[in-house]
């Protein structure tokens, strides 16, 4: 008996599909990290293609072809090759990917200068259709302290982590090193993994010269971001895990000409 | 010493803050279902508001003013009035509310006709500037079944769990237990929480006589969504837990005019 | 054709199973807090049981009757009633249940004294074989204030939020609100959803009045238990969300016959 | 003014912390597979200690001091030494150790022979007190098709995913590849990431002829951990995402010695 291909059949309904494809595939990567040392990290992909009305379904092994393909070289590094390569692969018009994955930095201590690893979650968005977009976007943990608690209280004020997830699309290129220090200079005080008692003096008390409203975070952060010719367009939101509350704050400031990927 | 008020100080960075204010508050609510029956459940919520550029901070304490002032009534029957309080009390420009919920159905068995309990996740998103703006949205685990396995297989057919998210707007009033039956007529079958032996018989045999690819899904429930005339707009999205894969696949289809809060 | 009651079949593996059965049903339930007022919840409920050697299978639709036949009625009122039910209903010698349901307290801000709701996280562990045990247990948001911070830091120290986890078996009934108080007592201060600006001073100041590490949280709270003739056994952890790290810090006690169902 | 290291301080309270520490560390490591080759890959790390009932605090940057010492290294394959290293430095009589990482292993497809990556989640814990033990584990998602199902229908049966979690303590070096091997052995089918249609059918067909309930999967793997001379103690466990629920199918087997960190 011959078996049909089912995926191939016309389909009569005159649906265009705007996104199908496979999501949570976890994958090995390589990424260049700014002092040209190749970072070997580990990302969640997600592939999406649109389907025109007459098909009646994509070929969901394909993607994975694509991206084995891939699999020795650097995706990221020839991530507009690879989206070509999909969106050829696939027959469609529009190729979609979405790749999150952790990107590890070596901090140095302020005041030991002691050196240890932080990771920071990385989040980037293509797309092919006429023209080759792309977004880079990273989440960078910092510490905020509120300045109204400070204002009114004899002593102390609360400080908390908070995340601030910036999204951008480029005219030129820019490090994710870049980007991750516009947002910890605009923080209350940056982040490390490993802090001896002179550095967390340091910390503690830089936090409480610096007070920051999530509202001051987003702002500072966009001034910058405004600021540099080779920023395109971007989001920037922050979400502070607030210490006094069992809830968060949230402030997000975007261009209007940003776009990203949404569903 | 006179302590400032420093969210009231004046910004001079002249940036409007695109929304800002409190997400992951858990919060008792009352819905409505078809049978007019009060269902008491908890929700998930999330309330922002824009901020003017010469504002330096919201009243972040404000939120959760409004949102004890209805701690006694129906938050999403007043979902409106609530929105316009918001707006008002905070003095902005556009209020943004974001709530989720499980909702409760109770469901025939198809043969034994005992009944159980079937939970749903809502997704409720309302905004008011000029106009007011609901989207209303349900997420429905369903039962799919593989098209492509079932023919070229001399016996059975790979199935899974899927997960079908159907967010509308609205001309006229749509019950969620309509949204629910529109998608789950669309699976290969519906899931119940209790099936006894007959009942997995029909169950099977009813997946195995309806096989849908996750397009299928989808262009079968947007045929449904465009016959409506109550349905403004709309997305439908599945996502299918593949029985042979590790990970998941995926389709979508949105109308033109849909639009939903983002960020 | 006569089908064969697969379950039923005899095993000869000779394996006895630990436990087999039910997770991730969500259901609502009813729970009578201190004030004798019913809060009606949503809950995260499994139901296992031992299956012996010779069983080939459970017959997993019984526990979904056995909690229907709960519906309407307090299933966490009558907990050992409904283990003698599963147990029996299943013909199994051991039963478990596992009952996770968020639990609202109405909370006076500390200055102000504006009313407030709280959202704590309950986890039970109930287990019937030749006698009924439980184990209660309450997650509670609090803040921390770091004292090796305070103590080397010229201005402020750095607070963060922090999330203790109580789990107690009893002697004697204690409310869920009074392990609650004892650990908010512990804390550098407790926390609330609604603060103004006196509130928020109290707050800080509090919280600076009073730095406490991951271990002295534990071990404040493990003091209290210990004193308290109705706790029979105990286990006490914090975990901070650290606002100078990405990672989190956690200090844990427990009771030398504390006991919990552990897979 | 002379600063006090609050730590250090003598403590009264006569309460031995059982565990204290740091979580959610996300760090590069490297592993060894079966073919000898170094995996890099990226863990998520906690570490505990004891600590005494005289001291006050233990001294959370060590922690990270220690496994930054490692960071070249391969922490996992000098784990031994890493834990000896570890209790030394923090002064502590016992320490603890959990790991998890995911692990990647190419596999063939059964009939087009063609290769994809499939990554596996490991999870391991070390201990080191007066001897050192080490339980080493992974999640291996599998095809499960319902024995029940395919009995009572004319046509087909009810597959899904299920994951099955396998622990192990060992008298003898065991690859994680073998213990991968033992779960797909017990399955339905096995999973891979690539399937062109030929694989497929064959998956199909081959879940359909092997029909097992939760139950089957974990007595079946009990059978061959029994069995392995190699294997001192194990726990494994089956969660199968019902294609016909909306809750999972639950079994767990664990051997009388079975002992992990459970905290």
């Amino acid at each position: 008996m011959i078996k049909t291909d089912v995926q191939s059949e016309r389909d009569t309904r005159e649906i265009t599909i705007d996104r199908v494809g496979v999501k949570n595939i976890r994958y090995p990567i390589v990424v260049e990290d700014r002092r040209n040392i190749n970072q070997q990290t580990v990302a969640d992909i997600a592939l999406y293609v649109d389907l025109q009305e007459h098909e009646r379904g994509t070929h969901m092994s394909r993607f994975l072809e694509v991206l084995n393909k891939y699999h020795k070289e650097d995706i990221i590094s020839n991530l507009e090759q690879f989206m070509a390569d999909l969106r050829k692969r696939m027959g469609s018009e529009t190729a979609f990917a979405i790749i999150d994955f952790p990107y590890f930095i070596e901090k140095e201590a302020p005041v030991s200068k002691i050196k240890s690893l932080l990771s920071y979650q990385c989040h980037f968005q293509a797309s092919l259709k006429e023209e080759y977009r792309l977004v880079i976007g990273v989440k960078v943990p910092i510490t905020t302290l509120c300045p109204c608690s400070k204002e009114i209280s004899d002593n102390g004020a609360h400080s908390q982590r908070s995340y601030v997830n910036i999204q951008v699309t480029l005219g030129e290129f820019v490090w994710l090193e870049e980007l991750i220090e516009m947002v910890e200079a605009s923080a209350s005080c940056e982040i490390y993994s490993l802090l001896k008692r002179p550095d967390e003096k340091y910390v503690t008390e830089r936090a409480y010269a610096n007070p920051r409203f999530a509202e001051d975070i987003v702002r500072e952060i966009t001034l910058k971001l405004r600021q540099d010719r080779r920023i395109a367009s971007f989001k920037v939101e922050t979400e502070n895990l607030e210490s006094i509350h069992d809830h968060n704050a949230y402030a997000g400031v975007w261009s209007n000409n940003f776009w990203e990927i949404k569903y």
